[in-house]
């Protein structure tokens, strides 16, 4: 298992990520808005989803999709913290358990990769309601690294 | 295996849910309006997402959110065609095999249920480009419903 | 997706197949003695689980093993279908949803390819007790084809 | 996140579960052979699957089917730690991405559950060979409680 946090530097430091997704991607930027990178290692992550009420859902919760982008995203920032900026990296499988409702509030997921090899990278992403211990949602990703 | 197009009526006409969803969603009807539910069969439908651009990505292809997005929206409505209007069932999985980048066109979803349990609806989804026959993406997904 | 059954010719015959196997992987062939090929085309296969009272678990019912490992072999004859014999071609991935207990009674696993790409197969395979119409389980999985 | 080992004692010891397992599922006994439940605690276990070569593969290592099983035991096991003696639990979804081939050896399993609800609970299990830190498989996997 990679435990970034006693590794090596990440390939590209929170700074250049943030500098290098918005100037590369300005057509997705308005959705990057609502994301923030708080801390990138070698091999992991975590980022924070700012709470909108576009996101609500009856009975006052967050959509499912609102979870399921931000592992997704959490993903992709953990597999270009060990590997550099490689931005056609692409998911191939995606598999979310929603395990309780979150409550209208900031999101945060911390993402590690648990393989890294030269064509895949496999990585597991839990998702907590800010300020508590439970996750709401835990995901696993696996990512395509172009040759 | 339910094969919903020779079976009973669903339990809520195309109509219905779509007036359902407006009245009791408001807050969901921007996100809604991306999505046309274009057929409806008891344990079935097909949804459409029409494209628009803040879902492009680099290289001129769609966000995987989209796609999950829509897999999650079909599924959904492929429960309450089975179940009738059970607003507060909620999805508990969902898997997601991304197979081909779609291009910048709407998006056809086809979901069926392949279980229908006093508690769990598990069903699939096949995505494709307008036009394609190929998947861009397939999706299994587990439906909580309450008691 | 792939309708083998109106493509090409699959790149291994049954016969050449189970010759294969048996030739190549005489270790597994106590468990391949589980197994009857009974049929394979282009991009999908039809195997049967023989019914052996090892796999009984209490109510009557078979493991969730004995599924699991049907589903994986289908979809690795599934693939030998499409690309002929490349043996170490490995699951990367496998999502099985169990939908109905199964009967003390053969399996029958169908798969197909949904994604045949140069470095990854993507299928799908419904498992039903002999004699009957609905799944006990659906299962999607991921292969790496090596280079 | 349950972290098990700073909670409540398990509902059943390791060794009464390892009792009623022997007890009350003989028809299984051959196959629970093959492995020893090393650690209980609540919400949370430690297996071993005792190397066989029944389980060897091409290329001198284990097959999937090997650390399906051995995911889908411990995943059980754990269920039973936090709810007690209910065995008919059943799995309702297994997801499992293999990282690595293990080596010829022994493969120890440690499951957690990452949520325990009235109806489901849901647990991740990383699988090792003995005498490595990488994980060579993980699973998430959802079980449902009967009422």
């Amino acid at each position: 298992m990679l435990d970034g946090k006693q590794m090596a530097a990440p390939k590209l430091t929170r700074k250049e990520l943030v500098d290098l997704l918005k100037a590369e991607f300005p057509e997705a930027s308005h959705a990057m808005g609502d994301y923030e990178i708080e801390d990138v290692w070698h091999g992991g992550c975590r980022l924070r989803h700012r709470y909108d009420d576009r996101s609500l859902r009856p009975g006052g919760t967050l959509s499912g999709a609102t979870m399921m982008s931000l592992g997704d995203f959490a993903m992709y920032v953990a597999v270009l913290s060990a590997i550099g900026w490689v931005p056609l990296a692409v998911t191939t499988n995606l598999n979310i358990n929603f395990l309780k409702k979150p409550a209208a509030r900031d999101l945060l997921a911390e993402a590690r990769l648990i393989k890294l090899g030269k064509r895949l990278a496999v990585g597991e992403i839990g998702i907590r309601s800010e300020g508590e211990d439970e996750l709401v949602a835990h995901v696993t990703s696996t990512y395509s690294i172009p040759a």
